[in-house]
């Protein structure tokens, strides 16, 4: 961690704020959490012409310097994007409070009773790229789930997150929540900084590159909730219906390249690979995908030649790897291989081949006869996401808001000890009471 | 982590051998793995003989090489000691199936339908020192679940670690599962380099000292499930029964000081202190305990002065800092300044004022009127216990198998496509359906 510097003590003070901001945030009620996002998207209304002329000052400055044309779109914010972004903060309003939630309510013994209960993590710190609508989602989702939070976002779009974060902070001024539960980061030392407050934060949300991610994966104690690279496959079963799996497949590569949850390796198993591809290789062409395959797969038409590097490379464009196998362990062991235990697909009219792989391979999704783009918190229907996580513990997937909240046990009694169970003149009668 | 070093190539290998062997594992249903806990059980107590003779050898080397007192009575296996390891392997056999257990089950739209099911985390490498009824507890913990595990204890229990593995695995083999599930580590160096396994482990979890634990915390990338400190407070205030308060202290304290859950720290209001400390001291004094006080707690008979490092030191053992206060959120101040968010305990006759305390307080575990001991995965009811949490995070608190659970999400179409929902042609219908 030699590259990350000591926190200073202005971002060590502006932390201890956010953190006691965190506990009264923490002690509201649902009520009074989405008034204090109702305010937030009042204020983002009311200064929606500051906070676009900001963002046409970010805009001119870095086409002065040369911003690549995909991210002054990423950049960009019009009146359009601003309002859908302020209609998503009065959705993440409408979720169900994800606080207070009873997960267990267990007697102990008599008069000795066990809770454990949805609570807010505490802060996250967020760091992210040039999308200044992020700052309002991941605002409100820290909101709503009673956590305060550190933002830093990309320098491109210092002005209009800035133009944001006092919108925000000026609604939360007008609300039960007070305004120092959001604080933005505005220099780089800072969001490097950031990585350093454990016991501050507790929790890191990068959204932004794969090298942004697992930089900060590499340099921080503080638990880090996210994916770095997203290496998905589907496999084309010998059973698989060659019309659907041409469909999905493409579906499945170029619907979004750039997204986490498109394939870049396509597995076919050698008895349906000669028809398959003559179906498969016209339809990614038509939809502008170049394909790099194995010796075998090359003999059947795919033009380019794939090396051992692209099997494990995330193209995040129109590109895909493709590769024969024997048989469903082949495709399964390339996998483990390989993948990154994101979304991986099959392909197949045979129930039992399906059933075998959804229990066989261990990625955060396994699909059946659908497209891996369905990978995301909008499409499970959790109403918003922090993001899509590839670790193996939870959350794990895409994450709505209860990658926000954590439990604790409360426990009553009347004056209960345990040396009366050490004894025996006491037992436990462990019996669960109705959530 | 420089201090840590590269895995061996036989390392890898083994490692491999129980990842290969975890896949199989995790695929296995609920009898089997019940089958193969009972087959290691009943290994075990067929050579209970040779594990008894292999203990008394570390025994005899350990005492030659001077080992303490205390660590020499938990090497100790004895007939009686080896016959409750066994049977909790049995009571592990009999708890209910982690997994497999749907938590989500979700019409995304007319034939696209998404499931959450449990599933185990994969492998888990496992660092304790030298209790050797830990590796079967583990195991056994580990084989229900469905996870391999990679095992090191400490070198004063090498005989006897490597006895009662040899047991497991003829156990394991034979049963459904394969003996590979389980692999015992040796050396330090080994050790040292399951900590850089990423990608074949999936937790780590340290059983022994806070040292140990956290440098593993420091050393790896790998999460990690434990606690470094256990600082514990119990909060008497203004309105607490006395009688009771001097009972629930005595026990927090000195039912078995060298665990994380006794209190460290008594937090006394101001306005109750005399009475209180008046029947507290003879109590404290009785039980062995000895108290370090705040000047004003000096005053009223506390023998000893504590300094700015009591507050945030874990004794475990009998001693115990005392400190007045203002009121309720002068207590929670401390307890947020100098906690470690295990487990924090009010003393009061008054629930106003508990609730409060509950609900400002964000440690794992917030009690009212009794002892911290509690904290505890077989008080709790979980049946065994893979260890105590304080990260902020899920699991948190006293973890049992679900510690050693994730989830994966199951998404089974009939060739459905996202394209048709960017395009307006299907819309989610998202329809919570029976788990």
């Amino acid at each position: 961690m030699s590259s990350v510097p000591e926190p200073s003590a202005a971002l060590l003070q502006r932390a201890v704020a956010v953190r006691r901001a965190a506990v009264d945030l923490g002690q509201t009620d649902d009520g009074q959490r989405a008034l204090a996002l109702q305010a937030m998207a009042d204020a983002l209304t009311e200064r929606a012409a500051t906070i676009l002329a900001a963002n046409r000052e970010d805009l001119e400055r870095s086409a002065g310097e040369g911003l690549a044309p995909a991210l002054m779109a990423r950049l960009k914010l019009d009146d359009t994007k601003l309002a859908a972004a302020i209609d998503g903060v009065r959705k993440v309003a409408s979720l169900s409070d994800p606080l207070g939630c009873r997960q267990l309510h267990r007697e102990l013994d008599q008069g000795l009773v066990l809770e454990r209960v949805s609570v807010p993590l505490g802060v996250v710190g967020v760091i992210f790229e040039a999308r200044p609508d992020a700052v309002m989602q991941i605002a409100s989702l820290a909101i709503r789930s009673g956590n305060g939070a550190l933002l830093k976002g990309g320098s491109e779009a210092r002005c209009t997150n800035e133009a944001v974060m006092d919108a925000l902070q000026a609604g939360l001024a007008a609300s039960p929540v007070s305004a120092d539960a959001l604080a933005l980061l505005t220099t780089r030392q800072e969001s490097l900084a950031l990585l350093r407050l454990d016991g501050l934060v507790d929790l890191i949300i990068p959204r932004g590159s794969n090298e942004l991610v697992r930089f900060i994966q590499d340099n921080t104690r503080i638990p880090v909730l996210g994916h770095a690279d997203g290496v998905c496959h589907l496999y084309v079963d010998a059973a698989a219906d060659i019309a659907k799996a041409v469909r999905v497949a493409v579906d499945s590569k170029s619907q979004y390249p750039a997204a986490c949850n498109a394939i870049e390796t396509l597995l076919v198993h050698r008895s349906i690979a000669q028809p398959f591809l003559a179906a498969a290789l016209p339809a990614f062409a038509a939809a502008g995908v170049k394909l790099r395959g194995d010796a075998e797969s090359v003999a059947l038409g795919v033009a380019e030649a794939a090396t051992e590097e692209d099997w494990s490379t995330e193209y995040l464009d129109l590109i895909l790897a493709v590769k024969l196998v024997d048989d469903l362990e082949a495709a399964t062991d390339h996998i483990r291989s390989y993948g990154s235990r994101h979304t991986e697909v099959i392909l197949t009219e045979d129930a039992q081949t399906a059933d075998r792989f959804l229990a066989a391979v261990d990625s955060a999704g396994v699909y059946h006869n659908c497209s891996s783009r369905f990978a995301d918190g909008f499409r499970y229907g959790f109403g918003a996401e922090v993001g899509i996580s590839t670790q193996t513990l939870p959350p794990r997937g895409p994450v709505g808001l209860e990658g926000l909240v954590t439990y604790r046990y409360r426990l009553r009694g009347e004056g209960h000890i345990t040396a009366d169970y050490a004894n025996g003149s006491c037992v436990f009668t462990h019996i669960d009471r109705p959530l």
